[in-house]
């Protein structure tokens, strides 16, 4: 009996400092992903181009088709590949007929890009929609102007009754209406984590040495940038203490007014290499270089590896994708620009 | 009563117009994929590498992961694309900083590649297991040494759990053993067709146009070469008959006896450009090439028309591919060298 009381005890004891935890998070501008489908809907669904089943299906096969690019070689999930935390894993983005991005950019993540307040590392972009237009026809990247684009789809029936099915019969399948069903696919594919669970309310969702990083984590002052529910995608000053450890690589200066989009922490373990420009390897090493660059504080080695321990708790379930078969081309499709 | 009677000898007399055709299809040499899974079984197996359910979900990880290449930015799939009928519809294959294959070859499907007799275009490799092993370390494809890929897979231990978990806690994970991994995703990769499931009795699995576009890929001898469950696979002379119209482009001339390796005819549909170096984009075209290269005759556009009616009843049903998500990277696993 006494052991019982003392676990019951115990167990109430570590809820109320799992709910102070919360609380303290949440102070700190921190938000889960809601547990409920229909506030998560609501979150990712935008009312001048709902999600439907049909646009998602579409989106999906657009999202995969190499034939978006010049070459035929290169489709979006090239730099943002679902299997590889929804990026391609090397410093800058590499493109067609292997051009590295002239800035050395690294690819961000695609998963939870919906929740970014603005896409693009300088924000120049306002949501996906728009933002899919743009690596489609930049030269380094895609490099497929949009007629292009437009003649290889329509070259092929199956992808124009596909649009038609989810647009109605009279769809003019344009450029902007492929970029915006690729949009669609985009902003379903987000990821709860166990640190989601915990915030809503499962106590038991992170471990105590997650807790811990979470609390290292907040009391840092990690959160001041890395926070809502994307834990980040807001524009925020960059190099505000000191100097960024490798800002000699590539010419990248934010926008306008120096702001630099903060990257979601959300499955930052698998989409290593760091920061605008790819240089840093080690999450550790990427926790300590924000201490100093954006803090103005000295991260030691116990507390950053407390705060790698956290972060790894926001590595999140994935949407199952089934891999599409795509409708092939035809005699019409005009041919890749490969060689 | 007379109408139905009427319906009724139609219907046998079709049926049996089918049996004869199915008849003279086998006698000359084609053979249909089996309908029940235990004779799929026994003939994708291979009692040196036997398929398992651990085997082919790692083997499909595998095949997925660009960190098999020594840029960390292609992996099997980039070729022999999954979604695009196993290949990458473009003429010569692109591979490590966009190197074209120095001989201009292209790219084949991987689909139903454990029905070929022989792998590559000159035939070099005996099955799929080793076949895997060639474009990891070729130069203009992937690029990666045997020990980067061993060193790249045995830092992850994810995947050092899974080869244990597939074939035995002692595993060691070598370069072989990764190969031969992905070997057996690829032997699962097969795809009954309308052709198929006409062969092994349903008289209604092709319609009239595609029955006689059987008939005629048999009376003009397509069969000659395109036969046994592969409909090709297996190497033969090439240039019989004529000079191949773009024999010019590339310096491939076959193995050392001057033979190629007939392509598949399975998923032709879905695997322009056609010939080894890819140089004819239409089916029509192709078939003509073939008529004169080949079998010495001219193939007027009807009866090209007739064949690839046919042609088209061998897009098969693809296994369904849930896409992988790969294990992450750590601080020991060696970087991508993409610049």
């Amino acid at each position: 009996m006494k052991i019982t009381s003392f676990i019951v005890t115990a167990a109430i004891a570590s809820s109320a400092l799992a709910s102070s935890l919360v609380q303290q998070a949440t102070q700190a501008g921190m938000k889960p992903i809601p547990s409920s489908k229909a506030a998560v809907l609501k979150l990712i669904d935008d009312k001048n181009n709902p999600i439907t089943e049909a646009k998602v299906e579409l989106g999906k096969k657009l999202y995969f088709d190499p034939r978006l690019s010049k070459s035929s070689l290169i489709s979006c999930n090239t730099c943002h590949n679902l299997a590889m935390g929804g990026a391609d894993g090397v410093s800058a983005a590499i493109g067609h007929k292997w051009t590295a991005n002239p800035h050395h950019l690294n690819s961000p993540t695609v998963y939870n890009a919906v929740l970014n307040a603005t896409q693009f590392w300088d924000g120049r972009s306002p949501h996906l929609e728009d933002q899919a237009q743009g690596p489609i026809q930049a030269g380094p990247e895609m490099a497929a102007p949009k007629e292009l684009v437009e003649e290889r789809i329509n070259s092929i029936p199956a992808y124009v009754a596909e649009f038609q099915k989810a647009y109605g019969e009279d769809v003019k399948v344009d450029f902007k209406k492929i970029a915006d069903t690729i949009g669609v696919y985009e902003r379903t594919l987000i990821t709860p984590s166990p640190f989601d669970d915990f915030m809503n309310g499962d106590s038991t969702a992170l471990n105590q040495a997650q807790q811990d990083g979470l609390k290292t984590f907040i009391d840092k002052g990690c959160a001041t940038c890395h926070n809502d529910i994307g834990l980040g995608g807001t524009m925020q000053p960059f190099e505000i203490a000191d100097k960024y450890k490798f800002a000699h690589i590539g010419d990248f200066k934010g926008d306008e007014n120096g702001m630099v989009k903060t990257p979601t922490l959300r499955n930052i373990e698998e989409t290593a290499p760091y920061f605008h420009n790819g240089k840093i390897w080690s999450l550790k090493d990427a926790i300590k270089e924000m201490g100093s660059t954006q803090l103005g504080i000295s991260i030691n080695d116990t507390e950053a590896a407390s705060i790698e321990t956290f972060l790894k708790a926001l590595t999140g379930r994935k949407p199952q994708v089934i891999y599409p078969i795509l409708p092939p081309s035809t005699d019409k499709t005009p041919q890749p620009d490969a060689l």
